[in-house]
């Protein structure tokens, strides 16, 4: 089955403690799709200015992401420009221009209104909303959002909360959205308006899964050298909502598999600039990783009654 | 098989955001034995004030906690008063009065000379190195360290990398003595200086432990409500080592499962002021957390290839 991705498709300039990158793929749409492409098939909605490199875009095009939602708009591409310094945690925003994102209104075309997965990646509730107006019955609709439209768009937000099944935010932004500093609480906060499952992303730290009844964890993927952090959280929904479309499968053990793939995704979208790492990947270095991901977390617990003292 | 302990015994008064407690009992020996005495039988060393309620002590030795090692000097205990603020990852100490224990010099009794487990707590290198002359041929020497150390005592630091089998510290800490931000680096650094296995601490965020070969992850418990956190990295040395010392075995499989029981006992440690949630614990409780562990981690590695997008 296919995945839908409503989201930013931007032009990144970076500066890490190992380098810089100017004007190169980014947004959340676009590394939610390079990610989403090595499970499933993607179709992509989001907006270009004009002077967008569309030939860069080939290389998602080529994987099968169909683009055909991807509106060209007269006016400027949505540019970000950041710096990560030694805390590689911590974006700081050097520069946001907004251009053709800011009159942004998502039209999803007919062919992807019957998308059984739906992605609506960080952009205003209210578009989030329109998409869901759009959208037929679909089997699973997951969000994400942050600070800015949890400060700016509160109400909106809560209304949104309310027809989706699964949201995934940050830590930082749980505790802002709910003003609980325990992430258990943070999260049954937010399953209390609306949705069953609530992924709390914690970056470096890993991920929660939480429903009702159940809490999972998955470790980030401990790393010898990581690039550039920039659209980690976008890659894990990818990896996360690509598995989840590919398999059909909403039990619990395959959402916890579908968070495996998110963490999976996530550890090499932070190996290089951009897509770039996402790009280059084969079936057989992922698999691989989710072994290792296995391995990282396996213990056999000694089921038999702890013994005396000997 | 039993765990010898050497640490500090001292009173601790602590503010969190949730009450205060004063004068109770805690230090790194104190945390440790109550952790490991619910597993082993624990042989206690260390130096207390002739104004050291002793018989608070006493829930201790009725758990089977030898304290023939726990010397009465002249003088006042070593006390701590400690604030945690919202952030409960970071203790804000208030005051430190080092007492008895600034002239503290183990003497380990003899019957506790060949004690197959040794955890030297947290104290001055030099004090760990004089342990290591009293006991003979341990089967599994660990260390803990603090900043304080790190930056006074380095050389004798170094020195005693070279004669332990494993570290525990937490991660300010590694990054602080191998001046690497990565702690894959980090654990890498330490043991190309002596210990075969590196457990690295991140309080709230779980603890990795590294060998030459495996990386190995538990997250902490995800607690509710975290009281106090003081004591949390020596209940988890307490429960790593207890765990390590009643089973005798020393294979990877079982050391993974030591770093769960000490993942169990830091999450009781902090559900309390002081020793008192480690004392009033049964085996099936104990027992009842590392299964929970194993559901929060839990995940079938999908080892069927990845097929094609459907």
């Amino acid at each position: 089955m296919s995945v839908l991705v409503v989201g930013s498709v931007a032009l990144d300039s970076i500066e890490t403690p190992f380098g810089r990158a100017e004007e190169v793929l980014g947004g959340s749409a676009t590394y939610f799709s390079a990610a989403a492409s090595h499970l499933t098939t993607v179709s992509m909605v989001g907006v270009v200015g004009e002077d967008y490199p569309m030939q860069k875009l080939e290389a998602l095009a080529s994987r099968g992401v169909d683009m055909a939602g991807v509106q060209t708009a007269r006016g400027s591409s949505f540019r970000w420009r950041g710096r990560y310094q030694h805390d590689l945690n911590t974006a700081h925003t050097l520069e946001t221009h907004l251009g053709v994102f800011s009159h942004f209104k998502p039209q999803i075309p007919g062919q992807f209104r019957r998308s059984p997965f739906v992605f609506l990646a960080n952009i205003d509730p209210r578009l989030q909303l329109s998409v869901l107006a759009q959208v037929e019955r679909p089997r699973l609709v997951a969000c994400d959002t942050m600070n800015f439209w949890i400060e700016s768009r509160r109400p909106e937000l809560l209304e949104l909360l309310g027809h989706v099944d699964l949201m995934t935010l940050n830590d930082a932004e749980a505790r802002q959205l709910t003003e609980e500093s325990n992430i258990v609480k943070a999260a049954r906060w937010i399953m209390d308006r609306g949705p069953a499952r609530v992924i709390i992303k914690k970056g470096e730290h890993g991920a929660f899964m939480f429903t009702r009844d159940t809490i999972f964890f998955a470790p980030a993927f401990p790393l010898e050298s990581v690039f550039d952090p920039t659209g980690a959280g976008d890659s894990f929904a990818g990896g996360f909502m690509g598995h989840l479309a590919r398999t059909g499968d909403l039990s619990d053990d395959n959402l916890r598999r579908a968070v495996i793939y998110g963490s999976t995704m996530g550890s090499f979208a932070v190996e290089r600039f951009s897509i770039e790492r996402l790009l280059e990947l084969d079936q057989a270095t992922i698999d691989a990783r989710v072994r290792e991901f296995q391995q990282l977390v396996a213990f056999d617990a000694p089921m038999a009654a702890v013994g005396e003292p000997t």
